[in-house]
């Protein structure tokens, strides 16, 4: 007979890459009962039930949340106030709650307006597999294999449930490492939200022009790959540049700085600190394990 | 009985991924007799000798030029202009030249300073298929097939001579156009050379850290696509850089009006802006067909 699995129902808000990804993985793992889905769109719940991501779709979100195990909020962060406020009231005194925000700060700042108390029962999380498809049927079992998902744990959780909420992620395959909100926010400021930002900013910057079509037609392998993440989702992107903005203009002043350091070389010929600053990058772009050329 | 060969005898100065690339190209066509390679490392051209894409190493340019068909200036262009000195005076009345530089109104402006009455015989060419990996291990005889090569004729070029020249990257596999000298370097500012030179800077930022080793631990796939052009060569970007600095620098300005736009807008909580400037470059980057997700 077969192990009954670790989560007996199962929640998701947002049935697309990220929650339905949560929800394939767990279910390949044989560690979910039941899923229920919740979002805006009644084609992409649809497709997620059809695609067999999620096995009903919801219709009352405070009856589902009682008796659920795990509610994994994984709408665009801009979104997530309003489901916590409709659930709060409602959580089961043994469901756990998750998120997939890229963001962590404003997750927690609104969980604590909204949870109150019940703030101990969500574990706030990040799983680090963005890409730039999204909705349910760019959903994958496998899409946290081997990914880092970043737990930022609060004062108030205890370790049991951070540990329940770090097994549901491991069944989905990935590393989970813990970091706290404002660490995860600087960290992702730099190494994710200004590279996005710095992406749709050049293709933005070229797409208006006149002669774009001449522009885009000598682009070749470095731009497709320095402009891959401008193929993102706007309003994801746009929640999460406002929602750590304070982080993100921090790291804009920074490297706005390091470009006024190139461009005051380009002025006046200085090719020894132009080569300089490549080779320091070259050096750690070589050296960085994830960045191998495949 | 095999036909002969277009060229009889081309001559290579530098015989790294470029240099290298166009020899092996027109020895898998059978379209070479005898490849010459020339160039400043010992190792790369006793490599380059071992790995077949040259069949010799020359002693002399001015002798080897004299009866070669085509001479390919492969080096960094900023070491362009020594070769074409070297060179100029032997150079056979049948010989012609071509280059490999990424820059073209510098290249154009030392070959008519160096080859005075011969710029004639100057095809200036661009392959597109920079790589982030460099030197003779690197050279492929497919580097160029299905890349663009942009060929920047001069005036003083006869039409029979552009079609050699042409014939020549067309037997290596690229599809050939032509565009301006000064074209050539406006539209490659905007849609290679800054690129490169944002992502050099975002990693030099990140590497300078004291925390650079968590900021590289939790980058993931979008940093690693965004900086894989800042694993590229750093004399050879240095070169590029300064070679076409008035260009970049009207670029570099452009992008940091962008930027303060949507500092601006990060600052004011603006998410209509950021949200909007998002979704062109979203439908500009999905648009493009060369950026398809593979």
């Amino acid at each position: 007979m077969a192990a009954s699995p670790e989560f007996g129902k199962v929640v998701v808000f947002g049935v697309g890459l990220i929650g339905g990804s949560f929800a394939l993985a767990l279910k390949a793992a044989g560690q979910v009962g039941e899923v229920v889905g919740f979002g805006r769109s009644v084609g992409t719940l649809t497709q997620a039930l059809q695609l067999g991501i999620i096995d009903r779709v919801g219709a009352n979100p405070g009856a589902e949340v009682a008796d659920a195990d795990i509610v994994l909020i994984a709408s665009p962060v801009g979104r997530m106030p309003e489901i916590m406020a409709r659930i709060a009231p409602y959580i089961g005194e043994q469901t756990l709650v998750t998120d997939g925000g890229s963001t962590k700060e404003d997750v927690v700042a609104a969980a604590r307006e909204h949870f109150g108390a019940r703030v101990a029962q969500f574990v706030p999380a990040h799983p680090i597999a963005g890409a730039e498809n999204s909705g349910a049927a760019a959903a994958r079992a496998d899409l946290y294999r081997e990914k880092k998902v970043v737990l930022t744990p609060l004062p108030e959780n205890v370790v049991l449930n951070v540990a329940r909420v770090r097994s549901a992620w491991e069944w989905c395959g990935a590393q989970v490492h813990e970091l706290s909100p404002s660490e995860h926010d600087g960290v992702f400021a730099a190494v994710s939200h200004l590279p996005h930002l710095l992406s749709f900013a050049l293709v933005h910057d070229l797409a208006v022009r006149d002669n774009s079509d001449v522009l885009f037609r000598f682009a070749a392998s470095g731009f497709r790959d320095f402009t891959r993440i401008a193929a993102s989702h706007p309003e994801m992107w746009r929640d999460i540049c406002l929602a750590n903005r304070v982080a993100l203009l921090a790291e804009l002043d920074r490297y706005c700085i390091e470009l006024d350091v190139l461009r005051g070389a380009l002025l006046s010929g200085d090719g020894a600190t132009l080569e300089k600053v490549f080779d320091v990058a070259r050096a750690a772009r070589r050296s960085w394990p994830a960045g191998q050329v495949k």
